[in-house]
């Protein structure tokens, strides 16, 4: 099974360039169908055998270039990433929109616990292991103040991941009221329609719940730059920002320096995720995703043959995910 | 002794406001002329007594507010701040153009190291002990690559600190070369004098500086926003970038969003320091101002009858400090 990720869209639309032709996906989970010599273990360091349900990194890493020794497997000198490799080279099925996958050798795979659904595990290896990923960056403490902006597939599991991991409390903004009620049932304590807010009382709501000080972290979860101001009013002094979802050319951060500096600001941008982040993700999804909206993500699945209807229900922005489940 | 810093400039042009009537002057060494009751030792445990040469914290903070207890006294509730604070109220002496000073209690007072000149401690509560607060901040490590953007006081300060902390290439950039040259006697091993190399020229001589993937570590300390895109640029992937200079309004750091996603970049703010930098400028004064050209950077000593003339030539730019001395 394949899930349809945001910047799949803006491939689609021509937003963002990828080479062609290619078979685009890189949510996917799958069941082993041939093992490569010498593969044994999962990251788990479990047993491997043909039929496991798995998921995988999403990109694939030499382990001994310049980045991969400096921590940044997913920026590997010899990257290899799912969904964003041109498919006119050997061995071509390197995209989850396909009956078959090939999995570089540097790929890390884990099996999918038995009690996780293919619909909860397959957007895993995307969006929840790089919240993982932010919620590590930023170096997130028990009982801090967090404001989330963006309630997509990447917010709503940093609220999960932050409320389980004892987040004071969770103020998440969307422009989308629908998504910002998955949030509460996610676990968010307070939640802000900055649609139908001014700037003035969006602040005011963050700061009548985060006390006067401001909030310890934000998240940038919502790929919009006009959301970047907003959090740096809203952090304390020493407060820390996490840009996760600015993946597109065009947007200007409109920082000024005498904030960053006489608020003692820390801003980290991340892009992707450590083969070890899935590996939580999963672990968390085993514990937690029974008692969480998890199956509200996923509105639809669509065999491969209606990728294009699957692509349009994707696109109306109706559901955090649209999935497609190939056949064979 | 109180030595005329930058900022203190900017208060007197406009650029920057503060509280008047006042007494500026941050920047400051003096004997003790009276102690006050249970004071009786220095930030490093020696015994005080009158008649001691001493520094202090730029700052007096109350170790128990929100802030102080954040490990961020120079942003304490109840912070005073010498030579920032209007001279109104009793005791009204609080700044360095004066002969005496009245130090209030949640000061860290060092003693000065005998080795070190009365010009060579004067600035050290300033921008050595920021540059102390900056490289701890930005975590550099041993045998990294650095640019230092900017050659005034806190850029050749950091010049120095980082050669003795294992730097394994340190680059700096200003628009002055009588400043570079200083820069090279400092430490620095490669210098550009920006005002006579275009933005391709000057990304490629730092390029060629420091290997294909970029520096690790930059730090901003010139104040000029138009720094900002050339370090990002300069900067590897998850390279750390460490803001100091950037205090008046009107900064626009000018990144794109996108850029700190990508590159997995680290931005941090900084503004002053903590008492124990403080005690770190001394220690490294003491054990490397000998060998260093730290003496060049007091240009003239005025008497306080002068400070006016003093003001001019420090305007100048002539010096990197001038010096006023009162006599009483």
């Amino acid at each position: 099974m394949s899930t349809i990720c945001g910047s799949d869209l803006h491939t689609i639309s021509g937003k963002r360039q990828e080479p062609t032709p290619i078979i685009l996906g890189h949510e996917i989970i799958g069941d082993i169908a041939a093992l490569g010599d010498g593969l044994e273990a999962d990251g788990f360091g479990q047993r491997l055998r043909v039929g496991d349900r798995v998921s995988w990194s999403i990109m694939a890493s030499c382990a001994a270039c310049f980045y991969c020794r400096k921590g940044l497997p997913q920026k590997c000198t010899h990257l290899h990433k799912y969904g964003h490799t041109g498919c006119n080279e050997p061995p071509g099925l390197t995209g989850g929109y396909a009956e078959y996958i090939y999995l570089f050798p540097g790929t890390a795979i884990f099996r999918v616990p038995s009690s996780v659904s293919d619909e909860i595990a397959t957007p895993a290896n995307c969006a929840l292991s790089t919240a993982m990923n932010a919620i590590e960056t930023i170096g997130f403490e028990q009982g801090e103040t967090v404001l989330i902006q963006g309630a997509g597939s990447m917010g709503l599991n940093l609220v999960a991941a932050l409320a389980e991991a004892g987040a004071r409390q969770i103020i998440v903004t969307d422009v989308n009221p629908k998504r910002l009620e998955l949030a509460s049932g996610f676990g968010a304590d307070f939640c802000i329609d900055i649609a139908a807010s001014s700037d003035e009382e969006i602040l005011t709501q963050i700061r009548d719940q985060s006390g006067e000080h401001g909030v310890d972290v934000a998240f940038e979860a919502c790929g919009a730059s006009v959301a970047v101001a907003q959090a740096v009013e809203a952090l304390r002094i020493g407060g820390r920002y996490l840009i996760a979802g600015l993946v597109s050319p065009g947007s200007d951060l409109g920082i000024e320096g005498n904030q960053v500096t006489r608020k003692c600001l820390t801003i980290k941008g991340i892009h992707n995720y450590r083969p070890e982040h899935l590996g939580q993700a999963l672990r968390f999804l085993e514990q937690n995703c029974a008692r969480l909206p998890y199956r509200e993500l996923v509105g639809s699945v669509f065999p491969l043959a209606e990728i294009n209807e699957a692509v349009r229900v994707a696109s109306s922005g109706k559901h955090i995910r649209v999935a497609v489940r190939p056949t064979h």
